[in-house]
């Protein structure tokens, strides 16, 4: 078996198009986001890749379908615009530095066979503490992308993020120039600490206007409620069991009063 | 040295042959199945896989003879029936996520050239407590599977396993479908704690149904004596030690007092 | 550079040569035992193994100068006798369990070509506590092996490695049955905790009769003696450490008295 | 891609150049020493070397604009003086002990085709306890070597350091032998906890006299200011909190008097 398969169901012609990667990472921004667009855009499905580097695993799904661990490539065509668009997206990045690498250089090779010269890739950046409005923070593989991305409210902030961009989103951005491509990486600001469907439309926002389109948030905003819902609960329970400890302690005092 | 090598003793012309795998797993469901199948059957070894994805290790049998470790592949002629049979069972399963995309595909690439098309694996399924009376979850490839395993019983059910299918009994499902073969995994519910015969047994009353042939339990079912003595052995002492402490309480109360 | 590098200083002439394995593991009983004999019996060297299945690093001699972590192969040629010795000691076995399996098999690959028919690899038998005479533990390829080395006071005993014997002492028997190479594994009892002179010398006090050779084992006995030392120091410690506790026990005591 | 890809933006004709590898590891000495070097004698960039025995990370530039974590090399052409200079520097060292071995090797090979017989590898010596002095040790490939060292106030002592040299400081002189390369490794003490650019300095010291060159030392000392104030201010912390915490006992003590 070869280390990285394959499976391309189309080879579709695309118009000038830009990749949009939104693998699972922090918050798993990327992934809400990208899904989200996808889903908006009625994205086809033409690839998909299996690999030793993913971990050895079958999904199974809800009607008890099995389906392979794996990163699938959707691309959109539009009459209207001068740039169809190509997603990736999937269920792992590579779990060893070496699937890593292997794994987003061989994306690269694909989507520069579709005529890809220009790279979004969306992540999360995990600050460990929650977050009222999510800036979008970018990084990008030259100048003019950086004043391009900071007229669209993205913000580029010294020392942020300090250690760098780990993984699939960074990657691209690297390798990518080997293949010429200009690239941009779009970070959500998020706790990191559960899906953030917020941080998710907030790098949307930008990428909208990159892309231009509009796009519906309803069910992104759906996700964020039910994720708020559990918020909330855990943060009830804790509150009660923050004063069952404190009728204890008032106990406690009346007992030794 | 190959990564995998692969030693053929015999290679077998089997009619239609099915594919079974019981490799160590949860609670040894898979393993303890499939060998005991095999001892019933008197299954016929024809191949042994040795590799670098198995620990490097041999082992000592009480003869004081070594072998390296393992996997093992036999087969059970049938004149009476469409399909033979194909086994595969071993000492490990592979150590790294590598090897274990690798072996699998190898395995497959073998009991393809035999003519497979079906394949169950099996396996247990892991709740973390005592289970009275195991259901055998199900896992498959297409509909027309589901619909034949649910008629034996096996159940489907929504978000169980949540966490999909890792290893072997997994993979083969996923990689076999490369290959064209339609599958089954056969999930043992087990505490998980210990090697677990009674779920074994579960699983095979299903796999016999499909496989048509009537086996004997009695080995297996000593099997789960023992373990039963060994657990109640464990109860004791923990209720002895349970009881002391209690005595403990009640002196130091007596003390107080 | 290869994964494993080999630097053949000379292709020695044997004549029906025995292989003897000594590399680090449980109280680096075959090591020592190893070592002895090579010293004993001013083994040659004749090649290095170099690779990156050893870690990344060089030691360092006392004077100054360093040099890779290596494997080393030695021989001995014996006109007297009917069997030459070949010998493999070395700093690290391979750290990953293909490095082992990789490096066995070249080894293998080399002592084949020096044409060995039979291996003794020597290890330690960890028993987690402390030894007064230690026994020497069998392990072989072949019955008639088994029966030779219990009239030589070799111990098979059921159950004993319960897990098999992990790294090369292992893999040598194991994969040498590739080679058509019959082999014998001696393991010294041993604590584990620390090296083991007396447990080497048990081993060697087998390995003597098989090869025929008189050795003196007065540098092992002496290593033996310091490391005696060294543990009844350790006990001093502990055992003034466990008084003075006692005496502030005795203090406190008073102070409160 | 390739396992290890190395861009070269030029070919230098070099001079009997020396080679001098200052990668990160304990106290990033070799790696702040290296770096200042190349920086006080206006390195130029020859080559970038990527390659997925790195993290698979981008670091992102104060500007915003990223770059693939990855080792540089530098050269120094000298008129004046028989030796030109060949720098290795980076971000990390490979990060598994194959990297390890793989980048050091093909380092090794790119230089020999430069024309290196003499390579310098600077590094900590990492002891666990703050320094006033730091020694500079050593370790060689030949007797000459030591000797030559010796004379300049390298220090070679018996037992350290007693652990070997680990990583591409070690790699390098070893694995160099292979190319007929004569190595020293320089390291300067230090206590390991944090980046030091005394024991930097400390190795330059020595350096400077073997490749003759006059250096400032300024913005090296302006960084050991930086981290001295650093430690300076976390021991005013710990003693406040120390104080603090008396305060708390002497409130105690009150209490209870």
């Amino acid at each position: 078996m070869d280390d990285i398969l394959v499976k391309l169901m189309e080879k579709p012609q695309l118009k000038d198009p830009i990749f949009i990667e939104g693998l699972p990472g922090v918050g798993n921004v990327g992934k809400l986001a990208a899904e989200h667009l996808i889903d908006q855009l009625n994205g086809v499905k033409f690839a998909e890749i299996v690999s030793k580097y993913f971990p050895p695993q079958v999904l199974v799904k809800d009607d008890g379908l099995i389906r392979l661990v794996s990163n699938e490539m959707f691309y959109v065509k539009r009459n209207d615009f001068d740039n169809d668009l190509v997603f990736l997206v999937g269920d792992y990045q590579g779990i060893s530095p070496e699937g890593q690498y292997m794994l987003s250089d061989r994306v690269l090779s694909i989507v520069d066979e579709l005529g890809v010269r220009r790279i979004f890739t969306l992540g999360g950046y995990g600050i460990g503490k929650m977050v009222e409005k999510p800036r979008v923070l970018g990084a990008a593989t030259d100048q003019e992308l950086v004043e391009e991305m900071k007229a669209l409210g993205v913000v580029f902030s010294r020392g942020e993020p300090g250690s760098g961009i780990v993984g699939a989103s960074g990657l691209l951005l690297g390798l990518g120039l080997n293949y010429g491509m200009r690239s941009v990486c779009l970070m959500g600001e998020t706790s990191g600490y559960l899906a953030d469907p917020r941080a998710a439309e907030a790098v949307l926002n930008v990428l909208v206007k990159i892309v231009k389109v509009k796009i519906d948030y309803e069910s992104l905003r759906h996700k964020a409620q039910q994720i708020d819902q559990i918020t909330a609960r855990i943060r009830d329970i804790e509150s009660q069991q923050g004063q069952e400890h404190q009728g204890e302690r008032r106990e406690d005092l009346g007992y030794i009063g």
